[in-house]
């Protein structure tokens, strides 16, 4: 067994990963969540108790947070990222945390974004380079956001651009990759090929009603994908327990 | 306890924090300052008279006015600055002084201002990060100043973007964060709950009448914020000594 | 015998080199695969037993795919890459791997794109010095994908203009360089006679017929060549142990 | 004493400071040199004869000329600079030299150029600030050139912008700071109010005549300044050792 | 003796310094070449029979072609280049080889491109800065290329500012400039004068009659230069020896 095993194992269960993500404090900001959820005690919770193989935060939530999730779901630490304030043209997400703090503090994988085709991409792969280096040296995984984005993505929703950032992905040393669901399962398929061994998992994407959410979840796991990484769909839903249940049927059946 | 709630808890008294900053010699220039208040031992002579909890200088002054201020107020030495001569568009405060440069001045927190949403965040999140993480290593807290600024920004004073900056504070590793008040009770309780466990303080702004200011420091406490990080108001004034009595009769009460 | 020569005998054989390469999916996407190639392990298989000098592919197939290729086919792992949504005018390709894995890899040379002419040739000349330097230290020898492009260069395929590149590469110290052939042999020989000592290899090209492509492979092995980096007219081939069979007999003849 | 006190004495003499700067080579250019003083043999010995606390050059001329100076004036060794042929819009001068060589060369103090509010301030700022954090670990003190510059400064010569700059070398840890003369006695008490316990001294500026230049020197003294960095209206002198005796007569009354 | 004297003695014999430069193939491309000089091997050759002090080369020229040149003439290491495909508006050599590699490779001293004048002079000053200090502890004298070139360059060619390039050399360390000749004796007087201890040399140019290219050369060393780095005038010629020959007379003289 490669040393990255030990820690891949806590994150992939029975072969399928479910990643709760609450990085949308930076990425989003407030404006994702009311007055409930953004305390991060309350998703936190969620995460702990609802079965997830991963939580996804940046470094400040988990040093603030210890006693939230710690023994009770695998830490999938973030290591870069960015406002929205900032337009996509030109989109660029900077490093923000070490490889060695995210072992530090005891995370299992470590969490990069890629935008595919942005101006600045070489900035990123030549960041995700190194991270993926020290990484592999301490034997912790990379689960990758692949997106598609800046001036020159003519598409960021067709399956092939999907496909080439998850290939993209995949060449630099991604164990999983994150990538927005293309809108079919066909479209998945392609993705997933693309991505070879490496893991694929759809993101969940902004609010739905419980029953497009879980129509996409289907379509999902049925295009060869592992597992989702969900954040609004699950905190922002009036009983996360209730859906996280749902959830967790469709991805281990 | 942890490493760095020693120093901590010389900032933070009584679950208060009430820092003199004199850090406008380079933001703003010398036009804050009158013919008293522009010699570094009047201010550093308040601060340490006047039961603040902590003082934010740059390391020039920290070095040459050692005696004004050492073993009597805490020093909370400024990491980065910059001037207001280049214009906001692309605002950008570059590292000027280093992690072990306060570990060695005997600082009990670092000082990084970030300005959120401007073009060149990405650059501020990166330094900061390392920052952070060498002080976390020393046992140093961190206190932000965050501020919303830079051309994409729509508009620095709404109390959702102050609370998007507070909550990139929070993501990013803060221990305290210090923002501008956004002008309501109900603005500032927004931040305060986008901040999490990251402890919040006000600005004081520029200069205002007694009352003014004071209506202002009950309304900040009155939201949730643990105190405020304070300048003009109190130098500026030419009653020091009162205003700082009566300031902290609000902050402790 | 100096110590590259210890390995560069390896992707060198007989005097002859003929290195398969799948770094396609990186460089150009998935638009480059069907659903048989776009697995990794099928293009590997051809590597492994179609008699290649070497197996140019990024760190993330080699590292995920290790099985296939390994002890088969000398691995030439590929330090830098970029993907063709960005644009070609100011084109660059960021180091993405470090010699250090190179090593750990058990790679046998290191590849390297550098496009000569570009606005940013500056960066890519110091980054390849710095990896031609730790390679020579570890005694690997490194191929360099030699291209003139962006927006300053005037025809891509003229003779003159490769041999120019050819030259760049033989001066910052390759040992191989694979150009892309200009389209005649009196042309290759200009391409040759620049790069002195490096040995020059032609790139296969985009997929053409079977006997289009044997054609010029003749008149790149009649310019002086010692052979070529091939990819799309393998892989993509029907029969891809035909071709490559066919292609030996032409280069070892 | 602190470790810098023991160099600081040697380019501090009762309290004054009277440097010979000779890096208007690089400057400004050779237009500033004749036939005689392009020899810097003849300005090295008006600083070594002169009475100079200091004498302000780069390491090229301090490793060339070492008999010509060392133990006889004390080493400023300036560690930035730029020519005067890139239009000052973007200001810069990047650093040629490290503490490290400062050191090795015998300086008592190394000297830096600042221009303040330059759309690339930023760079300066963090380059000065690591280089003040090694002099100070090597017990060297730091003499700054503050000067406002670039397209963003309205008026380099208005005594409020000035002051902004002194106070801006203070601030970022500069032990004597060097300016341009505001044009008035009162101008010039407010550069030197700004700079706190930081030491003022004038620049002497282009030539003028004997009696001009004395007059200047005169009100310099008279506004609280500790002295001058010189030149021009030294070397170009066609008596130097004359001036420069009247030049101390006046510093040091 | 200092350290560097020693390697110094090898490329100045008498006083005087002839290096024969080969560089053209990256800075001008093979367009300067015919079939037999743009072989390295016959380059080479004549500069280990016809008595240079010096032969200029890229580190990939020095690595393949050790016993061309080994042991016969002193190699001076370019430690950086450009082509001449990217205009030459905000011209920039990046640095492609490290002193290191010059001492691995048994340089007796190492050679740097200066466009003085250029908007990005700030990144090569600081770039030599870094490269003269190493060579300083390595005992490694520099020779400097300092050419005054870029958008803001008015005229290439005029003494003054070949004078000003020269004395920037000498005031960033160079040992040895290389200038191009400004076209008259008394201009090139200036350059050495404003030189100082730094030692010019000519640029050979581009080819000439022989004449023309001796006439030239007698006022080089008329006008107090130690010599010239010659290259197109010597293996472009076509009996190379014979005009190494005559070159030496004169300047040996």
């Amino acid at each position: 067994m490669k040393d990255r095993e030990v820690h891949l194992r806590k994150i992939v269960r029975d072969g399928k990963v479910l990643i709760l993500a609450m990085d949308q404090g930076m990425e989003h900001g407030p404006v994702d969540f009311n007055a409930r959820n953004i305390n991060p005690e309350y998703v936190l919770d969620i995460a702990s108790k609802g079965g997830f193989t991963g939580l996804a935060i940046q470094k400040g939530i988990a040093r603030h947070y210890k006693e939230c999730y710690s023994g009770k779901v695998p830490l999938v630490l973030k290591l870069n990222g960015r406002t929205n304030i900032v337009p996509k043209d030109e989109i660029y997400s900077s490093q923000v945390a070490s490889v060695k703090e995210a072992v530090k503090l005891g995370a299992d994988a470590i969490g990069y974004t890629l935008y595919v085709g942005s101006p600045r991409e070489a900035d990123m792969f030549r960041e995700f380079g190194k991270v993926q280096e020290e990484a592999e040296d301490y034997g912790l995984p990379c689960v990758v956001w692949a997106y598609p984005r800046g001036r020159f993505v003519q598409d960021e929703k067709s399956a092939d651009t999907i496909a080439y950032a998850a290939r993209v992905a995949l060449e630099l040393g991604a164990d999983v990759v994150k990538v927005n669901y293309p809108g079919s399962v066909e479209g998945m398929k392609k993705v997933v090929a693309a991505a070879g061994r490496c893991k694929v998992i759809s993101a969940g994407g902004s609010k739905q009603s419980d029953a497009e959410f879980l129509a996409k979840v289907r379509d999902v796991m049925a295009s060869g994908a592992v597992g989702l990484a969900v954040g609004r769909n699950v905190w922002q839903n009036d009983n996360p327990m209730k859906i996280a249940e749902e959830l967790k049927k469709i991805v281990y059946k």
